[in-house]
């Protein structure tokens, strides 16, 4: 049986200045994630306008909610700090068009 | 000169039991949005936890932000009501993995 894979939607409130700190910090977590059994793929996006309330907003696909969960438990991933407000949730994909 | 597409991200506070009135207000503002100029994709992802901050978060692309802009000030999407908190931004991608 396959399964459609499920989506990471992660929003973050980042203060104007702090883009280069955030970057960092997410690129050691996505570095820690990208070797975990079920990864597929992920897309970080940086806002247009410099105070949107989520100057950034990751997307990242996984095989499964199981699988997302294991990789964000390892240690790797615990060890980077973060220390920016974010919103995170697993989703499917229920309209698609285009 | 040919951009990037930018990316709309709008996260939408839906309480739990109202996922049907959402999507179909959501529906008619895509079917309002799809035939201006500009569009090229939209995507609409629903948690799979009923209590995530954010219930549901469209991503759809649009060719620059000026045609998004002109779209969202057409009268046909304006006549949709949204009574949904919502917070929208246009992005770009800025890391891209897999």
């Amino acid at each position: 049986m396959t399964q459609q894979p499920i989506v990471l939607i992660n929003a973050f409130e980042v203060p104007d200045g702090q883009d280069d700190d955030f970057l960092d910090r997410w690129q050691r977590a996505a570095d820690a994630l990208r070797s975990q059994p079920g990864y597929l793929s992920t897309r970080l996006h940086r806002s247009l306008a410099p105070d949107a309330d989520f100057r950034f907003v990751n997307v990242a696909r996984w095989e499964s909610p199981e699988s997302f969960r294991a990789a964000t438990s390892a240690p790797g991933f615990r060890q980077v700090a973060m220390p920016y407000r974010f919103h995170p949730a697993l989703y499917r994909v229920v309209r698609e068009d285009g």
